[in-house]
C-alpha cells in the first residue's frame, strides 16, 4: 500500500517535506528521546537507559509509510513504532521507553513539532508578500485610484491606500503565527492526563523536556482541550484569508474592462489570447480549501472524558492539511504580487466622484498605516 | 412586518435584549452623535450642530422594528435613520450629520458596541460556571474516579482532575473574551477607507470619538478586513466548546449504568421515570448551533475591494446569533454545574486498572493546574 | 421574556409567519389532533376521546411565546403545551391524548408541516424568478455578449445563453423542492421507536395520520437518522446556491467599467451619485448565511441510541433560518431580475477574441437548454 | 517534487489507487481519446486523424506526477498534456486534437469518471456492512435490549430494532450512491459553454461522447453550475454519516459499564489491558473529515460568469478527498460490524422500565422495516 496523495497546487514543496511520512515519524522518535532524556536528568530512568534509547532512536530503520499503514491497524502507529525500538533494546532498556507517557502524548507533542516547522516554512512567503506590499503601497502613496464599494465606483484613493489594506493583514497574519510559534506547549500527561506516575518530578519533567524540545511546558495536559490545536488552525486561517482577500482584489482589477493591474498569465488551452490570473486562482482556491479543513479542528466534536474518540484522530488529517493549503495560498500570492504591474494610467482614467479627492491627504493616511509616520 | 424570532432555548433573556432592534437603532444613534461630538472637538464641526445632532438622537422616536426593515429595501438602516434625523434637524445642522463618514462606519462601530454589551451579558454566567468548576475540582481534588480514554476504563484519576479540566477551558475562555472586549475598535473610514474627508484632524478625530465610545482607534479602517469581527466571534466560539465539553463529560457520566453524577433532570412527554439531562442538551445544542453561526463569519468570503458584496451583510445575522448560541451555552451550562451532583460511591466502585492510582499525587497535580500550588 | 428577534433582510415575510410561535404550537396541536383521529379510526382510542382532544386543540389558547419559553426549561415545548391541554381535558380523555407517542414525534412531525408550509412559501418567488430567466434568456437568445472565464475576457457568447444558465439552475432547485415537498414523511415511533405500544395497528395509525396531515408514512422512525431533515437544507441550499450565483454574475456585470447591465439601485449615505446592487448584495448574503446554518443540519454529529443528544435539538435552531435565509435569498433574485435592464449595445462593444462567434449556433444551443428545441 | 501525502487511515488502498497521479493523467487522455472519436463519428474529424490521437494518448508515457507540477504553473495540467500530445503527433493530427473542447470539459469529464471508479470502489464495502445489519438484525429481532435516549433508559427495545435502523440508512446511502452513479454527465461545453464551435454536431458529438464514456449527456454544460459535484458529494457524505451513527452506538454500547457488544480492540501503548474501538473510532474520524472537505463543496462560493475563480480548482482538492474519506468510514464500519460480539445476557441485564415491552411487536416492527413482512 502506498500513501495518499494529492494535488501539489495544494501545498508546498517545503510544506510536502515537513508532513511526510518520514517527517512524522522522525519527529515521533524525537519525542520519545526526549522523553527519556529529561526523565533521565530528574533522576527517574537511568543514564543508560535512555542513551540506549537515544541511540535506538537515530538509527530506527523501519520504513515510515509502513508504520503509518500498521498504525491505523493498531489505532496509532505509536505502537508498532514501540515495538520496533523495543526490538532493538534489550528488555530492562525497554522497560523506560516510552516511560509513564501515553500514546496521545507523543502523537500531540510530534504535530506541535511538526506544527513549528511548517510555521517556519510559511513564513518567508508571507513575510516576502508583506514586504512587496510594504513596497507597493509606499510606492503608490499618492497614485490616484477609483475606490470601489459593493463593485460600484464610490470614491477615489490612491492604489497605495488599498495595497497598504493588503499589507495589514498579511504583516498581522505573520505576526500572529510568530506568537503562535513562541507558545507551542508540548503534551504529557500520561494515559490519563494526571501524569501521578511520574509523581512529584512531572514538573521539572516538563519543563527539561520543553528545554530540550523548544517547546512551552504547559500547566496541564490538554488531551481533550484542543485550544493549542485550534489556536495554530485559526492563525493559519487568517494568512489564507489574507491572501484570499489580495487575490480577490488583483483578479478583480485585472478585468480587461478595468486592466488596472498586469498579472503573470496562464495558459489556456483554447484560447491563445488569454492571460488568466493563475496565481489569484492558486490563492483563492487554497484558501477556499483551508477554510474548509481548518472548520474540521474549529468546529470539532467535544472530545469526551480523558481522550477523544474520532475527533481527536480527524485532526491527524485536518491540521496538515491545513497548513499546505495555507502555504499553497502564500506562496501562491507571494508570486501574484511578484508579478504585478499596476498601470497609473489606468486608474488615473478611471476615476470618477465628488468631491475630488486630496491625494496628499490619503498619502499621509498611507503612510501612518504603514507605521513611517504618526 | 413583524421582525422574525427564533426559538428561546438559543439564547437568554439579557443576550436578546442586547440584540433587540430598539437596541440596534439606539446604539446607531449614539455612534452619530460620538461622531458629531468628536468632531466639533476637533473643531471640524460646529458644537451648535453637533450640540443639536445629540438633541436629536436622544429624541429619535422612530420605531425601531420600521427601521430595520425599510433599511433592507435601501440596502441599509442608515439611510432612513439618517432621514429620519434630518426630518428634526435644520437644514444646517444636517450637513454637519454624518460628516465624512459611510454607512459601514456606522453599522461597525454599533455591532462592535453592542458586541462589548454582549460580552458584558455572557461574562457572569461563565465566571459562575468557572467559580463552580473550581470548587467542585478543589473538594473532588482527591476522589477517586476512574479514567476514560475513548469511552473505555483506562487508569484511575480523580474527579476533581477531570473537572480543573473543565476550569482550565473555561477560565481561559472568559479571560480570552475579556481580552477581546479590551481591544475592541471603532469603524471610521469614510467612503471608501481613507477618511481623507477629515483630513489631518483623523487622528484626532478617531482618539476622541473611541474615547467617547470606549473603544480603541484603529490605525487604519477595517471594512474589508474582519479580523475583529472573526477575533470575537472565535472566541465566542471557544466559550461554546468549553461549555459542551463539560456538557459532553456530563451527559456520559450521567448514563444509568454508571451514574457518577446525578443532574437537575427534564421532564419526558412520554416517560414519567425519566430524568433527561436537560441542561447538557442545551448546551450542546446551543454550542452546535454557535459553531455553525460562527462559520458564516470565519469562513467568510473575502471582501472585495473597499467594501464586499453579501459577505459583509452577512455579519448581520451571524454576529447576533453567535452572541446568543454563545450565550445560551454559557448559561446552560452554568445550570447544569449548579445541580450537579458527584457520586464519589459510584466512582470508587467503577475505579478499576493497575497500578492503582496515587490519588494525592493526583490531587497535587490538581493544585497546580488550578494555581493554589506551584 | 420575549422572543429573540433578528434582521428582517434575511427572511421574507411569508416565511416569518410560517416560522412564528403561534404557527409553531398551532401546527403541535394539529399532530396531537391528528395522531388522535388515527387512533380513534384505528379503534385504539374512543372516538369521544378524540373528539374531545380535538376540541381542546382547537380552543387552545396558551400563549405561544410563553409555552416555548417554559418548553426550554423542561426540556421540550411539547410538556408544557400537554399540560395544558389536560388541564381542558378530564382525566380520562386525557389518558388517550398523546397516546403511544413521544415528544419528538411531535416535534419532528410539526417542523415537517411548517416545512411543507415553508416550501409553500419560498415556491413562488423561485417561478417567478424562473420565468423572468427563461423570458430573458428567449429575448437575449442572440444577442451578442462577451463571454468571461476567470474573470478575463474568453471568446463570445449570447446574454441569452448566461441566462439560460441561471434558468437551469433555478429551475432545478424549484423542481427538487417540489420533489422533496411530495415525499415529507411524518414522524411517529413513541418513546424508543418502535412503536410496540401500539402494537399491529402501528401500520393503519400511522398510514391514517399520514393521509390526515397529507404527509407520507416512512416505514420506521427517523429520530436519530436525520435524512429527511437533511434533503430539505440541502435542497434549499441549492436554491439559495443559484439565487448566488446569479447575483454574483449581475454585480460583476453591472460594474460600471463593463456596465452591461443596469440594477435597482440601493441609496448610499455618503455618496448620492452611487446606485448600490442591493437586490443583488441581499441574496449573496442571504444565501451566505443559508449556507452556514444549512451546514448546522447537514454536517450534524451523529445522534446517539435512540435519540440524539444536542444535536436534534440544534435542528429547532437551524432548520427555520434555513428556510428563512433561503425565501430571502429567492425573494432578492427575484427583485433583482424584474429590476433588471440588460444593454445590447455595451455588450457588443464589448465583444472581442477570435474566432467570431456564431450567433446563430449559440441561440440554437440556448433554445435547446430552454427546452423549444431538440 | 514529490506529492504531497496524507494519513492512510483516511483512505483505502482502492480509493488511494483510483485518484492517484497516474489514475488522473491516464483519465484525461481517455477524454481527449473519447472527444476525437465521437467528432470522428460526427464527420467533424477524419477518422485518421481520430486514430492518431488515440495512438497517441494509449503511449503517452509523460510522468504523471511531474505534468501535476507542471500543471500548476500553467494553471491546468491540460495544458503539459496537450503539449506532450502535440509533441507526438504531427501538426495536422494535432489540429485535431482537443477540438472545440476546454480545459474544463477534459478536467470535469476525468473528475466524473474518477468519481465512477470511486463510487465502484466504496459499494462493497457499503454492501458488506448493510448486509450484515440485516444479519445482525433478523438475528436479534427479538433480543431484548434498553432504549437510551439522551442517553437514558428510556424503555426496552430490541437490540434488531436498533441494528434495522443502522440498516436502513447504510442501505439508503448505497441506493443513493448507485442512483448517482447511473446519471453522471459528462462536460462539454467549449471555451464559454456554448459550443458553438461545433455547430450544430454538438448534440450528437455529446451522445456519442457520452456513449464512449458510459455518462450521461447533458442538456448544458455546467461549468459553473456544480450541482452534479455537490450531488456526488453530499451522497458520500451521506454514507460517511451512515457510519458514523453506527460507530457511535457501538462506541456507546462498549463502555465497560454497559459492555453490551464486544468489540475487536486496538492495543494501547501504555495500558496492555485496554481493547479501544478503533474500528469504530476510525469511521467517526473519518467521517468528520469527510463532513469538512464536504463542506468545502456544498459551501462552495458562487462561480463567476462562464468559469469560477478558485472556487472550482478548490474541487480538484476536496473530491478526491471526499471519496477517499467516506471509503475510509465505510472501510471501518465494515471491519467494526465484522468484529461486533453482541451480548444478549447484558442486554438484558439492563433492561428496565415500564411497561414491559412486548418483544414480539417490536419483532414484527423490525420486519416490517427490513421488508421481510408487510
Amino acid at each position: 500500500m502506498t500513501l495518499p496523495t494529492f494535488d501539489p497546487g495544494f501545498t508546498t514543496a517545503r510544506m510536502t517535506d515537513v508532513f511526510s511520512a518520514p517527517r512524522r515519524i522522525a519527529t515521533m522518535l524525537g519525542v520519545e528521546r526526549a522523553l527519556a532524556a529529561a526523565q533521565a536528568a530528574a533522576g527517574l530512568v537511568p543514564e543508560e537507559a535512555a542513551a540506549a534509547i537515544a541511540r535506538a532512536c537515530e538509527s530506527f530503520g523501519d520504513d515510515a509509510e509502513a508504520l503509518l499503514v500498521a498504525g491505523w491497524e493498531a489505532g496509532t502507529a505509536v505502537v508498532p513504532l514501540l515495538d520496533g525500538l523495543r526490538a532493538v533494546l534489550g528488555p530492562e532498556d525497554s522497560r523506560w521507553l516510552h516511560f509513564g507517557a501515553t500514546t496521545q502524548d507523543i502523537v500531540d507533542t510530534a504535530l506541535v513539532l511538526q506544527a513549528r516547522d511548517g510555521l517556519d516554512a510559511i513564513a518567508p512567503d508571507l513575510e516576502r508578500a508583506a514586504s512587496r506590499c510594504w513596497t507597493l503601497a509606499t510606492f503608490h502613496r499618492a497614485t490616484a485610484a477609483q475606490g470601489r464599494t459593493f463593485l460600484q465606483s464610490a470614491l477615489p484613493t490612491t492604489f497605495g491606500h488599498r495595497v497598504a489594506g493588503w499589507w495589514v493583514a498579511v504583516d498581522r497574519a505573520a505576526k500572529r503565527l510568530a506568537a503562535v510559534r513562541a507558545t507551542l506547549p508540548l503534551q504529557l500527561g500520561g494515559p490519563v492526563g494526571h501524569l501521578a506516575a511520574i509523581g512529584a518530578a512531572a514538573v521539572p519533567v516538563r519543563a527539561e523536556m520543553a528545554r530540550l524540545l523548544g517547546l512551552t511546558a504547559p500547566a496541564v495536559a490538554w488531551h481533550t482541550d484542543r485550544q493549542p490545536v485550534r489556536d495554530v488552525v485559526s492563525a493559519l486561517a487568517e494568512a489564507a484569508s489574507a491572501a484570499a482577500k489580495i487575490a480577490l482584489d488583483v483578479a478583480l482589477l485585472a478585468q480587461p474592462e478595468i486592466a488596472e493591474v498586469k498579472v503573470r498569465g496562464g495558459g489556456s488551452s483554447s484560447m491563445p489570447h488569454k492571460a488568466n490570473p493563475v496565481d489569484a486562482m492558486r490563492a483563492l482556491a487554497a484558501a477556499e480549501a483551508c477554510g474548509g479543513v481548518a472548520g474540521i479542528v474549529t468546529r470539532g466534536a467535544p472530545q469526551a472524558l480523558e481522550r477523544g474518540l474520532g475527533a481527536w484522530h480527524a485532526e491527524a488529517f485536518a491540521v496538515p492539511l491545513v497548513f499546505q493549503t495555507a502555504a499553497a495560498a502564500a506562496e501562491a500570492i507571494e508570486r501574484c504580487l511578484e508579478g504585478l504591474e499596476p498601470d497609473p494610467a489606468r486608474m488615473a482614467a478611471h476615476v470618477r466622484g465628488t468631491p475630488p479627492a486630496d491625494l496628499e491627504a490619503i498619502a499621509l493616511e498611507v503612510d501612518r498605516v504603514l507605521g513611517t509616520r504618526r
